[in-house]
């Protein structure tokens, strides 16, 4: 089956999210006086990231945006940091930082390349607005801006990506998943689409932990372009 | 309320479906020997449409796209003209011809233009493939691509409105729809949106009838570019 369609993930496969979070803590914690780990803490944010999101999955919490969950998870973080001295202000403000974060250097060359071969889409737990804004700041183009909010669930519940391939009008083996996290690629398989990993060195920073490509995926590389190459755009 | 958001609905507003269609039609007949009043059959094929968007609202009928919609309306239409002789695959060829209209000439400029000042998505009753295929085949560019088919409802019904701004991350206040028909305008400012109006004097065809812009409208002009010029854009 030939592949049609393109589905990104985007934090940590197209953006940068540590770097971006973690400049906008620092100034914060400049700004307030507070001193405090601030790698420890954009890692313990992350951290929370999918759990919060399971719970959501798993009818423990109501469907909030990803807006709402960050500040939960902010909020989580920053006492078990024993971080006090930022206000509710402050906060909404570091939520915020989500919408600002950069791409990786490879992220639009690579898909521009791949638009003139497949149809593109986002395909993120973020919500459409957050998309909107990171894809504007960023001038990625894309053909749609599909979100988990669309479905009400978060990836990797196997729906999210279901709904996705109905929405573009194609058969889940004509998609393929793009993402740098073997889970969401093993999810989005398991409902049924193919696989392309991007190798991101630094998502978790300097000497962090790498992520290794699943069994399986259909083209691999250490970015974008390299994947674009691999799929012959 | 400053506006932030622009929604364009599709058939009509941005795309010539008339001459499109008309134009498959005609080419299809000469193909299968087949003699008909194509115009007829082109006007009375877009007449059924709102009854029968208007059926699944009413849920009459279970939500559909349009695909499957249009194949329904033009059996009907070609059945009340007495054409016969146009068999299955033809008649999914016709319906695929609303997947490959052109716009209107002003409509990619009037876009960019907005653009540097807007965020732009569509908000048709078009589903996302049909969507994408159009805005692909035009190099339109949108910041989302929404449709009602998100919703499982057909515009004009508040839902659809309230559900895209909802979406982009805006109050209606803060979205404005943009349209050709005055029937879609005020339904979206009855669900709280703002309303611009295009012009199309050759929607229906050369000396067809042309639709006024209903009372209250924020903005129009004759083609998009006087109206990004209308919004200042």
């Amino acid at each position: 089956m030939t592949v049609r369609a393109l589905f990104f993930d985007v934090f940590g496969t197209l953006v940068d999210w540590r770097s971006g979070v973690l400049a906008e803590l620092r100034a914060m914690g400049e700004a307030r006086g507070v001193e405090a780990d601030w790698e420890a803490i954009a890692d313990g944010w992350r951290d929370r990231y999918l759990p919060i999101l399971q719970s959501v999955n798993a009818g423990e919490r109501a469907w909030a945006d990803l807006d709402v969950l960050h500040r939960a998870t902010l909020d989580d973080v920053l006492g078990a940091q024993g971080v006090a001295g930022l206000g509710d202000e402050d906060r909404e403000r570091l939520v915020g930082a989500w919408h600002r974060l950069d791409t990786w250097p490879d992220t639009r060359a690579g898909l521009e390349r791949l638009r003139s071969r497949f149809v593109l889409a986002t395909l993120s737990n973020g919500h459409v607005a957050l998309l909107v804004d990171l894809a504007r700041r960023n001038d990625l183009r894309f053909d749609a801006i599909l979100s988990a909010q669309m479905r009400g669930l978060y990836k990797p519940h196997a729906e999210v990506y279901r709904h996705g391939a109905e929405l573009l009008g194609v058969a889940p083996g004509e998609a393929m998943m793009v993402a740098a996290h073997p889970g969401d690629l093993l999810a989005a398989s398991a409902a049924g689409l193919r696989m392309a990993f991007v190798r991101r060195v630094r998502e978790r920073g300097p000497g962090g932990p790498v992520a290794v490509a699943p069994d399986g995926v259909d083209a691999a590389g250490d970015d974008l372009v390299a994947v674009a190459g691999a799929l012959g755009a």
